[in-house]
C-alpha cells in the first residue's frame, strides 16, 4: 500500500500549487504517483453547479474510493481537496490504510484576498452560494497529521515543512 | 491508459469467477492488474442493504471514477458487476478511454438455478427486493464489445473465447 497524503483547507490555501509540486518531487524520485484534485471529481461527474454538504462529501467519499485502490496498486497519492467536514476525514482516516493528512491554514481574510479562481469575489457577488468559509462551514481539522500555515509561510517554505515532514515519516 | 475490461451480466453468469481468472492470468503475463467487484464498492460504502437504481447508478460511476484512475496509472483494470443499465455504460464508455463491454450471457432460469449466493433463493422467499432480473429489469446491452454464452458454454470455453478477444484486440 502507497501513502495517501492529503491536502486539505480553504480554497485559496495553496493546496493545488503544493499539489503539483509535492506530484513532481514523488516523480522526480521514480515514484508512481497521481493527484486527484478536487475539481477533477466534480467535472468527472459533471455536477460542478452543486456545492450542497451531500454532494460534498459524496465527491469526498468517491475520491476515498479511488485512492484506495491507487493506493493497493502502490501508486502514491495525493488529494487536494478543501474536505470540510471532520466526518468525512474520520471516514478517509479509518478506509485508507496509509492515509495521511495535512492542514494548509490560513486565515479566511489571507484566502479571501489571493482568492486564485474568484471564488471568493463570485460569493461576495452572491453568485456562489455554498462557498466554504462564507456561507457554508469549514470545521477546523482536530487532528491532522501536520499543519502548515500557509498564511504566513512563502509558497517555498510551505513546501520544505510537507516535505521535510514525509520524509521524516518514512513516507516520500 | 491501460485497458478497462467490464464483465457484466445477471447474477449467476459467472462474472467473479471469470474476472479472477482474468486477473490471475494478466499477473502471471507479468502485467499491473486489478479488479473492481461490485460487492467491494457496497461493502467500502456500506450499503449493501439499499439496492434501488439511483443506489446502484451511483455505485457504477464511482466504479468508473476509480477504473479511470487506475487505467491512467498503468493498471488494467477488470470489473465484474451486473451493471443492468444503458445508461451507465454508455457513461462509462464515454469516460474510459480503453473500455471493452463484455456480456455474459445466459438465461434467468440457468442463473436462478446455480444461484452460488443464495439470491435468487431469497428474491424467490421475498427477502431480497430490488433483485435484478426477478422484480427489477436487466436492460439487455445493445452494443457489448463481446457477448459469451455462458449459459451454454462450460467456464473454461467461456474464459478461452474471452481470453482470444482480448487476445485479438491488443488488450491483453
Amino acid at each position: 500500500m502507497s501513502p495517501v497524503v492529503w491536502l486539505l483547507g480553504l480554497s485559496g490555501t495553496g493546496k493545488t500549487t503544493l499539489a503539483l509540486r509535492l506530484l513532481e518531487s514523488a516523480r522526480a524520485k521514480g515514484l508512481r504517483a497521481d493527484l486527484i484534485d478536487g475539481d477533477l471529481v466534480r467535472d468527472f461527474f459533471a455536477d460542478r453547479a452543486d456545492y450542497s454538504r451531500e454532494n460534498r462529501i459524496s465527491n469526498i467519499q468517491r475520491i476515498v474510493f479511488a485512492a484506495l485502490l491507487l493506493s493497493r496498486n502502490d501508486v502514491l497519492t495525493i488529494v487536494s481537496n478543501i474536505s470540510p467536514y471532520e466526518e468525512t476525514r474520520r471516514f478517509a482516516r479509518r478506509k485508507l490504510p496509509r492515509y495521511c493528512e495535512i492542514y494548509l491554514k490560513a486565515s479566511l481574510e489571507d484566502c479571501a484576498r489571493r482568492d486564485p479562481k474568484g471564488l471568493y469575489r463570485r460569493a461576495r457577488e452572491g453568485q456562489n452560494p455554498g462557498m466554504i468559509g462564507v456561507d457554508a462551514p469549514f470545521e477546523e481539522p482536530r487532528s491532522p497529521d501536520l499543519a502548515v500555515d500557509t498564511g504566513r509561510l512563502s509558497e517555498d517554505d510551505s513546501f520544505a515543512e510537507i516535505l521535510r515532514f514525509l520524509g521524516e515519516k518514512g513516507l516520500l
